[in-house]
């Protein structure tokens, strides 16, 4: 498919770990994670866009890689790696607007303070269109204190948010020491994308959205990624256990489920599953509208996502049902990209190369799943 | 749910076998269907209505029952028949035309007339919002020919569809008594709607779209219903077996599959074919957009179909989703409906009841199953 | 996956148009389908073992390619070209019984001498594991006349069919002249196997059902190719249509649905219908037992074939429902294939290959979809 | 469906407060949890059976509520609330053998102890079909110390538990208190059965697989409920990051996957998650034979789990599949069922009353979701 938006994807600036931000040998040691993960997300202009060429993946919306300011419990520190990077972003994606769009790093420590930067960057720099936040926000002398976003404190963080119409990307990070030597000990490989990350971070989405802040703030947009951190597979469970009698001070609107939020509020992303169940129970539970492809790129391999979405999920969905997850729903969410500088416009079946008879036209009988008639060679 | 518009709901012209048209004893005496089918094709406004308040059914498309003037193989009293009923159903519809509209009756004897008698009932009449042609026209001293409309002196018709934006609605009939005898001889209980009518006019649809009927009047919209008529679940086989190089003269685009035309020129309706993983099936090869809700009535119970998309159908796809196919795809097909006389307009989720905390709100954890915690008590 | 078993596979006897049988050029020149037509189905031990070896197909059961003896309305010349195909068959199977099998072809004009043939060839000949028909037997002085064996005088067939434990095979076949012309004239493109195979062969096996045969002869095991020729995906609305007030005369049983055959008495196949969304329909409709992996070989491709069933629906179902419908199934129906003299045995995941960890084993995070984690490489 | 099998379903012993043991009051007045959580819990005899005859389930398998022993931090406290409440379940279950089983409580404080207490009562008691353990087992002065199992001390237990053939059922249990106040403070609505539940015991459930306990004890069986506690959902997401190179010290075998566990290893049940989407996508991730029907009594109702399995989930699977989920995989897991004293044996469909023809048998059309043709009634 051409024309693909993907939303959920990494960047660091040089330097990172000097601002206290992330330093990929940390996680693992160049060849472990995908080639050099350390150079890949510093590259924009080149692999990068290389593999997107090659993989129809017409623009990525860039964000610094997790945690970020989310990361650091220094105040100051925080802050302002959320503004260097937020400088440096704007700075990579005016280079190719056309092809890339960023979303801005906020320090959480001061709410006022984060909707302040929020303000700045959407106002006077360029290239965004959304914000990234990445779970709780460390805090504390020891970096143990987790500070949560449905605090109402953070209302005027949301109301901000809000009034820009700028989506929030809520993005899974790391535990604190203490959590990560309490619960993970000896079980670490369990600890990040594989289990912790989702763990964590529906419990942040699913607190925001129980304290009653898309109620507060109903225009406000929250995605996710990873089909949804476990979500849409439990919605009924979620549902059905947030007894009203049993929590009378839960803050949500007494008449809703949070199923009811997805579609207008709510929103996944499909970045790092790569499964097509998993996409088919989600999209059974919230809807064609509420899920747009990403890729997690550099954690993920663009053409292992590019494949799995283009030869797989197009023989599991309706056409215009791919179109829409593939591009149009990201259009629709993150609206600011169908304006200047990005200027994306809607696409057609046809314009993606959705559909159509692409194999031996006017041939033989065409192989859906293999180039040749007699020979194991599967497409590409 | 709310607001649901059916869209393949059969009617009765009084006296109509005198005409030539339906005489519903012949097919079963009364109590065998669903009642009294003759009394409930006749009506209207008494216990239609009802039905439809009793089940969140805003608005009935109704349409001459089959196989009206498809039936009838003299060419005058096929054309007196259609012109006589939709007079008739005109008339009706617009006694309550908030909640009813009509499918236009043709002739197929001529394409000439049938386009005249068209544009007279879109233009002159009011409350049709396209129309209905029951698959083939009998024809013949004896009936036994059938008159199929890929053939190409029928493009003045369909260019006629097209330039009116009338959608056309596919619907099954009878075998003729030679393919009857020849055929279905000793398994009649499969001639008709349990297997016969699909098997026919699967063969109508594709033929009118391999024929390039939709490539000629791109903006065509065709509508079949029984899901499809089994087109759905083989369209890979369809797709992958209409080998160009075998079938040279095969009219169809050298560079599309059906299965591109559906959701822009084609769609499908749930009548007569309330089961789940079909329509899931359905929409996994047509996408959300191809999908609408319909009944069959009174040859399909009111309730039984509309318990199946209230209670079954909203608990296996997306709010957003369901809604769609329950109503506000119908309103972009049979874009009349959203005009006066009928005025109908798009509904939201809760306009529509659906998802929200329905059930003691406040109280206990809900049964999304049963009305009662503790006692076997269905809901309704 | 290693070890599938495929059991709708044609081959042809040499000269087969002196006996009567399918002429390949007939049907299309040679390229038109899959290479040469002709000769793939002539050969048995070169190409075909191959694909087989190479697309990992532990056995193919073979037939005579359709329509065979049902094509021929003589029945001296009919039975004739059953008894030498079978003999032939067997001789070539016997040259490797551990990688074919074969369904024994029968005239159907005498349900006495068809019985007949099927009990020496069960008896007297190696290698066969069911009885293959294709669809309805040809007869009369100018072959319109169409013998179903829905008609009680093939009691004493199916009779001995179950006395002897061989499944049939009902395999679809051309119309008459007469309903090709009646019927298919301006659309042969559909009459095949787009579309009029499965119209006329869906309407067979019904008539078989709904006759009773099944209750009669409760031992019978029916098997029908093409994901179930449209039927399960239709059979809530079969089943609800086939009113037993509208249709006393109806045979079976009175307290079953045609959807309660289904894994002991029915089973399908996905010869040449290679599409996910179908598959999983009618999984939910009739059961992972009741579905069974097969290619139509060679009017299919077998790397085709194989790449979806081994990289598409391995990702799509459970390990051991995959296994099952990829061998075990096949081993519990066609029940000789675990004797002597092919001997096949259950295999577990492990040994078919199933699951593990297959990729860049110990290394990076491997690509699912994509063999290179950088570059655009389908897997094989 | 008749002869429904439950697996995951809560009892209490008299005065448990007393032990130290669950106190319905802590959770919830009463009221506020279907009717009296308290009496349900304690009553076997009366309103469960009861409801169990109403709801077509043959056999409840009981156990201790959680957190039962694992949330007493004193050894030698829960070491006598396990031995207590196994003698008094044994007590009960024998009083009507063939409608209850139990679940046998342990203390883990001690391996060697629970490998012991396992013994005596899968040696000494009667009625027990398996174990149950809920999460990890509460230490520590503060209560606040957590011992999980995939810790190599406890392959003494495991080694027990695969010679005596016993099923492990992993549960759920709520947080200490150090984690609960400083993850889930302020969102205590979600720290339950809605989100933390399986946050946590998915986490000690895949840290138990990935530590190798089934590698070293292959007859071992684990279940879980709740759907699986969100891992079939993400199954792919799992095996894609256990990256062997990043993670090299992770014990399970090199050459498997999370997923290839399951159907031998592995099994969930429906407990408390009634969602058809979820299931389906459970079943195409880890097959029929994973997937086991339960309620999660008294927490969740009778009539509302029945009626979602009995109504709902048998119009989207397969009869088979149908009947396997709701019985037939109980029997083969808990082996122990289809032995004396309880003696339950495989069911056809017919038996359990799945399939056939019901409603209006010999009537007109049957409403399949509705009980009248005319009026909304919907089936029970």
């Amino acid at each position: 498919m051409r024309g693909k938006i993907a939303l959920e994807e990494a960047w660091n600036i040089p330097n990172a770990a000097l601002l206290g931000g992330f330093e990929p040998t940390s996680l693992a040691p160049k060849g472990v994670i995908g080639g050099d993960l350390g150079a890949n997300l510093l590259d924009i202009h080149g692999t990068r866009l290389q593999q997107m060429d090659e993989n129809g993946i017409d623009l990525m919306v860039l964000s610094l890689v997790s945690a970020g300011p989310q990361g650091i419990a220094d105040k100051d520190a925080a802050e302002k790696l959320a503004r260097i990077a937020n400088d440096a972003l704007s700075s990579e994606i005016m280079k190719n607007p056309k092809r890339f769009a960023g979303l801005i790093s906020l320090s959480m420590h001061n709410p006022l303070q984060a909707a302040a930067e929020l303000r700045r960057c959407w106002k006077d720099l360029k290239g965004f269109v959304g914000v990234i936040l990445n779970d709780f926000q460390s805090s504390g002398p020891d970096g143990n204190t987790m500070l949560f976003y449905d605090d109402p404190c953070y209302d005027t963080f949301w109301k901000t948010a809000e009034e820009l119409c700028a989506p929030v990307y809520i993005h899974p990070r790391s535990a604190t020491p203490e959590i990560m030597s309490k619960m993970w000990a000896g079980r670490e490989h369990l600890a990040y994308s594989a289990l912790g990350y989702a763990n964590r971070v529906n419990m942040h989405l699913l607190g925001i959205i129980t304290a009653g802040v898309l109620d507060r703030f109903p225009g406000l947009k929250l995605v996710v990624g990873h089909m949804g951190e476990h979500i849409p597979f439990d919605l009924y469970r979620i549902d059905h256990k947030l007894n009203r009698a049993r929590f009378p001070h839960m803050k949500m609107r007494k008449d809703r489920l949070v199923r009811d939020y997805f579609g207008t509020n709510v929103f996944i992303t499909t970045s790092g599953h790569f499964s097509t169940p998993a996409l088919l129970c989600a999209v059974q539970e919230v809807g064609v509208e509420s899920v747009m492809f990403s890729v997690d790129y550099p954690f993920e391999s663009v053409p292992n996502a590019a494949v799995w979405w283009d030869e797989f999920v197009s023989k599991s969905v309706g056409e215009r049902d791919f179109l829409k997850m593939g591009r149009g729903n990201a259009l629709a969410v993150f609206d600011r990209l169908a304006s200047e500088p990005h200027g994306l416009e809607v696409m057609t079946p046809t314009q993606c190369g959705i559909g159509g008879l692409k194999h031996n036209e006017g041939g033989v009988e065409y192989g859906l799943y293999n180039e040749s008639w007699d020979v194991r060679l599967a497409r590409t």
